[in-house]
């Protein structure tokens, strides 16, 4: 059965009200629908550890630079409700954009930091629109637990930076990435690719697992992992690397030595289209 | 009987969470402690309006620039622990700054717009430190009412936008100014001003009330109004005027012709001492 479809935002503080005072336990997993299978574990994880599953669906205009996708962004919207009603999610929350942004907006989430590296470098804005959505979601939802999938590594680590530097009353839970058989992370932007740019796509994972090996074999120099992933990627012309980092795992800044645990990160473009992946290492 | 007073924010957080869930509607009136009359005057409305009244006692480093008053500005503790048990506060919440910002502070409340004027155009980065502590003692106290004073009316505005932008789950309750018998508002910092100065502060008082007759009388020039404003202050010797600006009441844009409700609004200084007052006129 298809949950409830609410697209208020004070309809869907009435209904999660009469929940929280149930006394359950609200989880929350925000998307921006085109949903895959890595939701569906996000959604899983959530059903597993709470009470009530929320999933909120909201293509969010501010987290799009001017050039980037959000008009032709996918919207399969009965693919989505379906996707939520087998995973039995109780509510999903499919807000319009004028009645999330009634204000209008003029108050933001600003990072400083976090976000000057990886996607940050190169999507300005990107972030303070993705925060500050999240953190509206998480006002309107209230949710005990929020859901953000590893993939997107550090939108994981700016939301959960922004939970402890404002105090937020919920705990985030980070959900290792959905992977294809040959290793391809799921992305709602896979659907882009054609057959052609879908068979070369894997490369990214490789050249993260061999990045991950080479850290585990001994090698501690950033330059010289980084080179390696060059010289794989250079044989294949589809695909333009944006960037490939090695950065520490809270705060991502870059590492040129590696003595602990960190995430090796890295965007390229088949194509027109983007796309990112990210592995842990030296643990 | 003096209340709890609290300095753990996990505690702080522990005991709240008890009062809401016996029903309790939560009402928090923040400040930088340096109680006085006016402080007095939100908190009863709290109690009228609330069941349990929180006062929050802090004096936040983020909200002041570097050549401003954070290390001399007033911290009567004992003082205002008396007040709040007077007035039948429920807790204080009094924070020490390595709780308040333990992560550290990396994200911020950014504003735009609304903070281009008044006090936002001579105290750079102030609102954005105002925002964000307010933000995360709204996060901790989680409070169904927030008071504050009219006195600092930008800050109100701007914290007014701040719950709305993010659907804050609380509302905000503005509070008239509180004002001695010859009009000076109530302020922590009238305790800097010398005998003299303190004899010449009502001026500031004078001339917004001067500027709000005029207004009444149907002058709608606001380079008008402003002339006169300065003419009295002329006169007043140990009185430097940082701006006096007529200003629409929600987003505390400057209006050049007076059609509709405005906010008049000043800043001087009387030696080192900075002082701020508003009214409404137009209505």
């Amino acid at each position: 059965m298809t949950p409830p479809i609410v697209s208020s935002v004070s309809e869907t503080r009435e209904q999660l009200d009469r929940v929280r005072r149930a006394g359950k336990r609200i989880g929350l997993v925000p998307t921006m629908g085109a949903l895959h299978a890595g939701h569906a574990s996000l959604i899983e994880r959530a059903r597993a550890e709470c009470d009530f599953v929320v999933v909120s669906i909201f293509v969010n205009p501010l987290q799009f630079g001017p050039s980037e996708d959000y008009q032709r962004y996918p919207r399969p919207i009965e693919k989505d409700f379906a996707l939520c009603a087998e995973n039995g999610v109780d509510l999903i929350f499919a807000p319009e954009t004028g009645d999330m942004y009634a204000s209008p907006q003029i108050t933001f989430v600003e990072m400083t930091r976090i976000t000057d590296h990886l996607c940050g470098a190169f999507r300005p804005g990107h972030f303070r629109g993705v925060a500050t959505v999240v953190l509206k979601l998480f006002n309107i939802v209230q949710p005990d637990f929020a859901y953000f999938g590893e993939k997107d590594y550090q939108q994981l680590c700016v939301i959960r930076r922004m939970v402890d530097d404002f105090n937020l009353p919920l705990t985030t839970v980070p959900v290792p990435t959905y992977r294809e058989s040959d290793g391809l992370a799921l992305s709602s932007r896979n659907v882009y690719l054609s057959a052609a740019e879908r068979a070369a796509a894997p490369a990214l994972y490789r050249i993260l697992t061999l990045a991950r090996e080479q850290i585990a074999s001994g090698e501690k120099d950033s330059a010289i992992i980084r080179s390696a992933a060059m010289n794989v990627l250079a044989a294949e012309p589809l695909i333009r690397v944006q960037y490939f980092e090695i950065v520490d795992p809270s705060e991502v800044q870059p590492v040129a030595t590696v003595t602990g645990p960190v995430r090796i990160a890295a965007a390229i473009f088949i194509g027109k289209t983007r796309l990112i992946d990210n592995v842990a290492a030296g643990n």
